[in-house]
């Protein structure tokens, strides 16, 4: 039952109205191995990074019961970095800086010990790096999870029409599925995107929830009402993290399982937030998830009788 | 155990992507009404309008058991208008034409009937009106809803504070919760707004569903994901008539109450908004009520044993 993550492991630089950060750990896979780490042990991993990579974070990952064996580093190369600013509003961000590195040249090998995979997260990449990882595993996982983003759309659309076709499970947010679809309702947009491949759709509105369809029925997370987003960043790709282990760990893939899934995915996501990076995402314990995830509960259970 | 509702019965005139209307019936009251006279009946109106205001739509009003004693004719004077048309999105909207009228010199006479009144709804009106309704009520009612909008903020504020320090539940958007308590994280809003008077505050955040706070709990209610949204006109206002409607009925005002009252109140907002103005809230039946609010169940309940 092995969980496959593939996405970028990097640099970030953010900053928001209540501090900045010099380069520290980010990326998709990063955020998503830490986050399935509570749910799935051991998961693997398959990314890239630079000679400049700390070893310190790489024993992180390992620590949180990641296996790296998948994990390239080019020693005479640069990592991916990026560096953003987010708004007042914490909902809009500016790039600064992005150094594609070796991201540029990602080429996914798949260990022979990965072939085994179960479960598969790709993480937010180029969407023929992502079907490239498909095509390399011989058996076809049971379940593909997919993140993308509207850059994909912009610049890559075939590519990403011909992974989409490829997945069980599609994670965008409202904007990627507006522009997906070019209908505004989501509701119309999960229709155009469910015919596109994906057997499920999910639709993070960040502050405002997520969005669970397939064909026949529709399940709403909401988000956790927070005193302060510190920052935003790989609030996302955790999301996604704890819901692929949530689902990886239950071996299940029934929509009442994913529906949990999505609510420990929230949970988690609600972690993230709190603090700079993966900083929240560090030492997390399960009493604290278990608080959390009751916390979902009474923010949205009711009684009412028919 | 009656139930006052007090607010605009006007006209109004829509353009939406969909189409336009001319004059229709229109205001706060009067989709107050109607939604919460699902729940709740005889309920009483305090409202005025002018000599233009046809028969046929107080009969309507009536019909739904609406009693109107309370709602003054003014025959040499002209019903409030307003027009609006709404973007693309149906998210914003340009107010055209607002003509006070009648409602620029609105003097609320309580008929003796109506002093048994046990829940008040105080529709969005100057804030001097609604103070003035509640210190017309010789005996205070058990649960005092009021409603208001950023309009009172910008040129009512002292008036606007008064009125809330007397009121038991606030209702307003979250952009209006916002500018009220100077906070954009709506958790810290709700606690300034509490501590401005009210012992509840219900946040509406439209197609992103509505937050209940009180000093201890949080609940959270989806609005239902919707093909199209056709008119929103008196959502908001239909959602509240629902919410108040419910309680009276129930003649409970535990805080488990108001979270099924705002499940009620946002199946009503989710009718509202399929037709133009009131129509949609003309004729629905117990069945189509119940559907609806079972769509609710079913959109957000999950099963997670901790």
């Amino acid at each position: 039952m092995s969980l496959l993550v593939i996405g970028s492991v990097a640099f970030d630089a953010i900053e928001t109205p209540f501090g900045k950060t010099d380069k520290i750990i980010g990326g998709a896979a990063t955020y998503i191995s830490l986050s399935a780490s509570y749910y799935k042990k051991p998961l693997n991993l398959v990314a890239v990074v630079g000679g400049d990579f700390p070893k310190s974070d790489i024993m992180l990952l390992q620590q949180h019961g990641v296996d790296t064996l998948g994990l390239q580093i080019k020693e005479n190369e640069k990592s991916f970095f990026w560096a953003g600013k987010y708004h007042n509003d914490m909902n809009s961000r500016d790039t600064l800086v992005t150094e594609l590195n070796v991201l540029g040249t990602f080429d996914p090998v798949i260990p022979e010990a990965y072939q085994d995979c179960k479960y598969l997260m790709l993480g937010n990449l180029a969407p023929k790096v992502q079907s490239t990882v498909i095509n390399r595993l011989r058996k076809r996982p049971k379940l593909i999870v997919m993140d993308t983003m509207n850059f994909w759309m912009d610049i890559a659309y075939d590519d990403l029409m011909e992974t989409l076709s490829m997945v069980d499970v599609l994670t965008i947010n409202d904007e990627e599925a507006r522009q997906l679809s070019k209908e505004y309702s989501l509701v119309k947009a999960a229709k155009k995107i469910l015919a596109m491949g994906p057997k499920y759709l999910i639709i993070k509105k960040g502050e405002h929830g997520a969005l669970l369809f397939n064909q026949e029925k529709v399940f709403f997370a909401p988000a956790l009402p927070l005193e302060e987003v510190f920052d935003p960043t790989g609030a996302g790709d955790t999301f996604a993290g704890g819901f692929i282990g949530y689902i990886a760990n239950h071996d299940d893939i029934s929509f009442e399982t994913m529906k949990n899934a999505i609510i420990y995915g929230s949970a988690m996501a609600s972690f993230c937030v709190e603090k700079f990076g993966t900083e929240r995402l560090i030492n997390l314990s399960e009493n604290q998830i278990a608080r959390r995830v009751q916390d979902f509960i009474d923010l949205v259970q009711f009684e009412i009788k028919l």
